[in-house]
């Protein structure tokens, strides 16, 4: 399966694990790449001396590589960047801002830098700005999403009209079938996000693990368009800001009952009531619990049976 | 390519050209069908006894077989399944409505019948009235669209977990690479809209068929959920929506602002500023207006296209 991405991160198959907050911590990015893909932290739930902690601690896990995912906007942002160059880490995903920002600051310090985008116009700005690749994320996908509400499967084709540099399909993909789609559509690799949230490795609760394992289609919705996107499990929290909404609130009233800290609350301590719970419309097909090892042979052992079952046709 | 949808419906390739409103007369429906796949007229903006017209023409222009599309909240929809049954139409797909209302009434006519369901829901309960087969239709597709907002990469295996019928998938497929993914995903067939929104025979005005050429990723929006869900392209009337929205009008105020005829106003008549544009989310992959046997030929290309690449993979 060797092409631009396994080759971009010197990894075995094409597949990035996604750095998703309160989820990806050093034990799910460890495994993931001791399980031949690239390993993500997530750098948006933690604060720069748990990263560098993180970073360490994966670093003594896998001797394979491994990145750091880095939502941009992050306010102790400069710290974030200069410890994952003092810890040597190779590979990172940035989102949420301009790609200029950053990429050639982190590929002068000899980091692979992926960018990841929601439509064509980001995806453009990514390739103008150097990135050495770029993930696109539909709308399905869960958590921060974008405002054109594009799909994986008409933004994959329509990226890859207009970007030469490697394309990574996000959004809508747990399993090796859905895996074979988006290199139909032309990705190169695929992001898999919530199936790796109902990982053994995750650092998300329990509790969490298993609604995304009890989860229908239908369970998710895209919210909070006013501030930032999200894509969230309906929960009592999600039917507040149902509520809420019939009254058009403010953006400043929004922002109140939203809060500090829902997403830890939900996806870290398991409150399933008040948290805010991050995760994508693929979590309808996601039936279980799995150590990251046995998912990544599922989606393999599932990719090539599609590829077989399309030979027929 | 024979599988249980070309048996179903006695057509050499398992593809249905959608039912579309104002675009699907009787020279789109016996192009589609005269090329090899399932061509389906669009009951929904027919007067009955146009409709009967339309199914006459198409009786003379095609031998193969053919279908009509049937919005179930139809005003006249007895008098619309008479002259159905009456001038011999061999296939109806359904949509909009109870798929037990009519199944049987049909079938017992000796009529394949389809519905339209956008959610695992919705084809449990298809399933449950018998029907034929179902069409799953994704939050990309053009028109009128579901409430969960569940996308074609999702919606699709999702949906395959729990029915045992036949599936086509429809919203974001325009393309045979996107034809050959649905069926990676688990579609026995594919419903294609948009791309023939963009085609010399359907009956869309050619300021529409132009627009949906020059439309980039991005330029279309679900709207008027209060009312029904329907995907429009972005122009004059989408905006003055938009700034209704900003009032939390109440859903008579969006009924006024609609109005009456906006659907025909704007894809039949061409008024691209106070119409209602519907087209998919794909119609930013979709560059040019063609005869359908060159639709469907290109499919057929893409597809194979497809296939022979993945087996390199």
């Amino acid at each position: 399966m060797a092409n631009r991405i396994t080759e971009l991160f010197n990894i075995k198959y094409p597949i990035v694990q996604a750095g998703m907050v309160w989820n990806s911590g050093w034990r799910l990015a460890s495994a993931s790449s001791n399980s031949g893909v690239l390993g993500l932290i997530g750098a948006g739930s933690m604060h720069p001396e748990v990263l560098r902690e993180h970073i360490q601690k994966c670093k003594k896990a896998t001797n394979n590589p491994f990145g750091v995912n880095v939502p941009m906007l992050y306010p102790s942002i400069q710290e974030i960047m200069d410890i994952i160059v003092e810890e040597g880490v190779k590979v990172v995903f940035t989102s949420a801002g301009n790609p200029k920002t950053w990429t050639s600051w982190l590929q002068e310090k000899g980091i692979t830098v992926v960018h990841v985008v929601s439509s064509v116009k980001f995806a453009l700005k990514a390739q103008e700005a150097g990135v050495d690749a770029v993930v696109a994320e539909g709308f399905e996908a869960g958590g921060h999403n974008g405002r054109d509400e594009t799909t994986t499967l008409t933004l994959i084709p329509m990226v890859k009209e207009y970007i030469q540099i490697p394309l990574i399909a996000a959004g809508g993909i747990a399993t090796g079938q859905a895996m074979l789609a988006a290199m139909v559509l032309g990705a190169e690799g695929v992001q898999v996000g919530s199936r790796f949230v109902a990982s053994e490795e995750s650092s998300a609760h329990v509790n969490f693990k298993k609604l995304v394992v009890d989860a229908k289609e239908g369970d998710t919705c895209l919210t909070l368009k006013e501030l930032a996107p999200v894509r969230l499990m309906k929960n009592k929290f999600y039917n507040e800001l149902e509520e809420l909404y019939k009254t058009t609130p403010t953006q400043e009233k929004l922002k109140v009952l939203l809060g500090k800290g829902r997403a830890k609350k939900g996806m870290f301590e398991g409150d399933l009531e008040e948290g805010e719970l991050e995760i994508g419309q693929v979590s309808g097909l996601i039936h279980d619990i799995k150590p990251v090892a046995k998912i990544v042979a599922d989606l393999l052992f599932e990719f090539d049976q599609a590829k077989n079952k399309i030979m027929e046709l």
